[in-house]
């Protein structure tokens, strides 16, 4: 059994709206010094197979098919055994 | 200047209907073997200040104040320094 954690971003290109809320609600509580807030997802599961390789590849191919949207969007992953 | 991340989780006894979806969502693309699919914020800021101590200190309270809502979130942050 593996667990991978996947980060999605928008692409530094891209506009963050949300982003710049959230910015302003931190400056609103007196934080000036931050600036430049991204929100992005963050995706967890549990992969049931043997072999790190192919928990990584899936990871890697869901990422791809259906968490990203590649052309807004990059993704970054990694995978690790459950300690049981 | 410091390079700030906050990762936002529902907690384990919190039911996640958006996580449960795309886990429908994964199974039907043929990866049979996902399970437990979560799914929570990733929010990435700069911090313009030379001390490591008040990056952190700044992080973890604007995610406490802002960022997650500790009845039904949990978070945990990382604060490294920005290499330019």
């Amino acid at each position: 059994m593996f667990h991978s954690k996947v980060f999605v971003t928008l692409k530094k290109s891209i506009l963050d709206p949300q982003g710049k809320a959230v910015e302003q609600g931190i400056h609103s509580l007196g934080f000036e010094a931050v600036a430049n807030v991204r929100i992005g997802k963050y995706i967890e599961m549990d992969i049931d197979t043997e072999i790190k390789a192919d928990a990584e590849r899936m990871t890697k191919e869901i990422s791809e098919k259906l968490l990203a949207n590649l052309v807004m969007e990059s993704f970054s992953c990694s995978t690790e055994p459950v300690i049981e």
